[in-house]
């Protein structure tokens, strides 16, 4: 069984549910850049898509969301770069070592206000722990072999995530409803 | 509770695993359209989408797929259209009564092969029953209030009907496993 993550793999730790938040950093030696986050995260989840950061060796992310006014760069600032600015979320990594440090949305999208981060780049314990597993069939796009994927989501469960193709039905039914209100629908 | 689909609400019949097709006709008075299909469904399900073809009154269309070569158009085939041809499923529909007979796939797609189908345009006994509810949190985006999905989802589950935003897993791993391939990844 290859690694999902290492915060899943030998099961999970629950989070604090009066943990109010804590310092990122990159992977640097020095000079690291440093994110504070003056609140927990909401949302974590483990996520198969392609896009994310995931430390070497793991199938999955794992990410969470954050207000963005409770998100500050705090130490280096200038070592940030953009690696997509055309992608729906901003991911801001680290030059040197990749590490993103966070994700930002900045057009209309039904997330925007939330910024995206892995709360593995802090020493921190009380982090929201991981509260199901996103994108699961999407590792195979990425050349994970598909006879292995009944191991993956067993695995999941086994540790007691929730497995979605897309997002967890609260968040597909908040996309939902901001898409019916964009478009007018009469009862929204 | 408003209506799922009328072969889900009162729960489900289950099909007859020796069936071997049979007819389904538009609902035309008269002239009907005439479908032959040589075999049962396969992957029948509820769908959520806003293309699919259902009854008055359904939030959910039903409908499954089977080969291309076991379907043929044995009456009035003059009558059919096809309601988008940009699509990637083309609904080809009666002129007159709206009804969808069947929907096809002519571009490179995963599931190209596979004719869409809606059994309940059969007076036969025997086709597949649902096998899960797909694209459940898209009725949002048509207009149905966001707070009835705890209901909806429950409905489902009431009569044995596991619920997903997009396909089923074995589907989406099917669709990530054509993309993989489509792009060349090693271990395919």
């Amino acid at each position: 069984m290859p690694s999902l993550h290492p915060s899943i793999d030998n099961g999970i730790t629950k989070g604090d549910p009066n943990f109010s938040g804590g310092k990122l950093y990159c992977r640097c030696a020095d000079n690291k850049v440093e994110v504070t986050l003056s609140a927990n995260v909401l949302h974590n989840h483990a996520c198969g898509c392609s896009k994310c950061w995931k430390p070497r060796g793991a199938l999955f992310s794992v990410v969470g969301v954050i207000p963005v006014d409770k998100l500050s760069v705090t130490a280096n600032a200038q070592k940030l770069r953009i690696i997509d600015s055309s992608a729906a979320i901003q991911r801001n990594a680290c030059k040197e070592c990749g590490v993103h440090l966070f994700g930002r949305i900045v057009n209309d999208h039904p997330f925007k206000g939330l910024d995206f981060v892995h709360t593995e780049l802090s020493s921190e314990r009380g982090w929201q722990e991981p509260q199901f597993a996103a994108f699961v069939s999407s590792i195979i796009e990425q050349g994970f072999d598909p006879k292995g994927m009944d191991d993956v989501r067993g695995k999941f469960r086994e540790v007691g995530l929730q497995t979605y193709d897309v997002l967890s039905p609260p968040l597909m039914d908040a996309i939902a409803t901001y898409t019916a209100q964009k478009s007018g629908k009469p009862h929204l």
